[in-house]
């Protein structure tokens, strides 16, 4: 591994031929000879590019036992040589489609098997259909590279630490910030700009700044509503840098909490630690679901959560594997998930507190580092 | 049409009936009796919910001759009822796949044709298979919504422009701003953030400002590289304003340009006017970026633009019309599009002249307001 300016191994030269040959060895494993990839976060990681991509699905990555070519066009080429230099990678800016792309590296292996994923639009299935008509040598395939990108290796782990310790700073600043009067935009843009000034590449998500009854909308828009004394008021934020996200939330309260918010507030806390600590390899993501599922019932809020306990998170805010009941899967070390157990209650309040972090051989190594010590302003 | 608070004739209150209309009309025309609609800015604009929807796929429109039924998920339940009320619009929030909602919807018409945009992901499509099995009612379309989206109504005028009017101020303050010395990246800051406390919901895409040779890669991606005299900068950038992008790109240059950076700068502001005079209805997305090539070409430029002279722009930054080869249809009135000519030299600069504005029954009315006149720092 190669030392980054700042000697914190953020820097992995060597990343990307590892990680084509963890997808070859999956080709292999699947016996499909070549692989088309269409995802720009998987492409993204494949190459380990540094700011190179954008949000833009303008890119196609054929790799097969020999090869490993990135399909680009004029807008991205100059950038792209430069960044495979030594890199197994080779660059090709031939204007035509991807498809015609992949069916002319394909070409003579035309009896082998091309592995694609379902990701991709029906369009782009139907234009393959036409390049490589009358044959089809399609597998379709479902996560096969977001299966591997589950997986964290150091660097990655390093660069997720990174992101979330500029969106700790962000909350130790907006703590400071926010008081009675202000709307939720207001609140959100010091946010956002504090983690643009301090070392974002950009953000994970727009920000979710949600006080009183908005708070009960896990995905609200913020707007002019104005925080007001007695009211709790969600933050959900993410700082992305070195092309990796964070994600965090916490319940911020305007005055000291009673009754059903106190409680309410007790039992996310509660179902948060909880899980955070029986995490490690071999838990299924259902399992750490439930158990907040089940943390949060005990305390009178039962079905008041709504959604899942977790994702992962990395290149993209939203990963594998999941904490959800549609996860039966054991999570192994390298896994990065949030655990964000939360208490909606319509036209009331709603509150949430998420961490994220690395599952590891011998438990849960937490990225986040704000407290869980209730925050009153 | 509903006055809005500032009474811009922003809000259109008829939007949601008018717009499911249209689509009602393109399934009768297509012999198609129902439609699924996946996309989540064609939802946002078939509904005309404003601030309801993220960036999440995470919603389902069926509409067929009688109803027109939201499917979504608990997370979003509460603000979609807010916003449906007064539109012809049911929501629906049942536990269930997008597929299963669309089967049970669908039910007893199961005779007839489902249209579905083949922009879908293949899963999706699979998933629909599965759902209908063993009927198959599908009628793959290509553009449908997107198609109906293209021709912007008065209301969605009014957006865009209240869009580019924090854009144009934007402009107006970065020029003051900006000096050499300064890092790209603190540019983009300024700028994104000047939008963001001006009117903006957000950006409209991730800012470009790219000085030196890093102009000359159309994606740059702004960095710590920094302001030199004697270089020009390109800032391609946009507000996301009332749910609609604006989008603009100036080249401001640091000290007066001699040879062949003045040249340049006059061929892209010829292509820029010329192109301008010419759109109206009837004139092709190719004519029009053929025209701008064919000046380049005049002024000694042939094949250094390499990229489509313009696009749509709406709820999208990248929508229908488009100006290039690729587009041999006659534009319309209400078609908004973009007129960005650009000259890219490899290793050594690159800029870009790009106003957007909406074809009109007599011509182009260009809703961008910030000079043409070189701009020297």
């Amino acid at each position: 591994m190669a030392a980054d300016p700042a000697g914190a191994g953020l820097v992995d030269a060597g990343a990307c031929a590892r990680r084509l040959g963890l997808l070859r060895r999956a080709c292999a494993d699947a016996d499909v000879g070549a692989f088309l990839v269409r995802d720009t976060s998987d492409i993204a990681w494949l190459t380990a590019f540094d700011r190179v991509f954008d949000e833009e699905a303008a890119h196609a990555l054929y790799v097969d036992g020999d090869r490993a070519v990135l399909h680009t066009d004029s807008r991205y080429a100059t950038a792209c040589r430069a960044a495979a230099a030594g890199t197994p990678l080779s660059v090709d800016d031939a204007r035509e489609t991807h498809a015609a792309f992949a069916r002319r590296l394909h070409g003579d292996a035309i009896a082998d098997d091309l592995g694609i994923d379902d990701g991709i639009t029906l369009a782009e299935y139907r234009r393959l259909e036409d390049a490589f008509s009358p044959s089809a040598p399609f597998r379709e395939t479902s996560g096969v590279v977001v299966g591997l990108r589950a997986v964290k290796d150091a660097a990655e782990a390093a660069r997720l630490r990174a992101a979330q310790a500029i969106t700790d700073a962000a909350f130790s600043h907006i703590v400071g910030f926010m008081a009675p009067g202000m709307t939720e935009r207001e609140v959100q843009l010091e946010l956002e700009g504090f983690m643009e000034r301090h070392g974002a590449w950009g953000l994970a998500f727009p920000s979710i700044v949600a006080t009183g009854a908005n708070g009960a909308s896990p995905h609200a828009i913020p707007g002019a509503a104005v925080l007001e004394a007695g009211q709790c008021v969600v933050l959900d934020f993410g700082a992305r840098a070195w092309g990796y996200c964070s994600d965090m939330t916490r319940t911020v309260f305007l005055g000291e909490p009673a009754g059903e918010m106190r409680a309410a507030w007790e039992a996310i806390r509660r179902a948060n630690e909880e899980v955070e600590a029986l995490l490690r390899p071999g838990v299924t993501g259902r399992a750490a679901h439930e158990h907040a599922e089940q943390v949060l019932a005990d305390a009178g809020f039962g079905g008041a959560m709504g959604h899942g306990l977790g994702h992962g998170v990395g290149i993209d805010i939203h990963e594998e594997p999941v904490l959800s009941p549609r996860n039966d899967r054991s999570l192994v070390a390298g896994n990065v998930v949030t655990v964000e157990p939360g208490i909606y209650l319509p036209g009331r309040f709603g509150m949430r507190l998420e961490d994220f972090g690395m599952v590891t051989e011998g438990g849960f190594d937490v990225f986040t580092r704000s407290t869980h010590e209730m925050v009153v302003i």
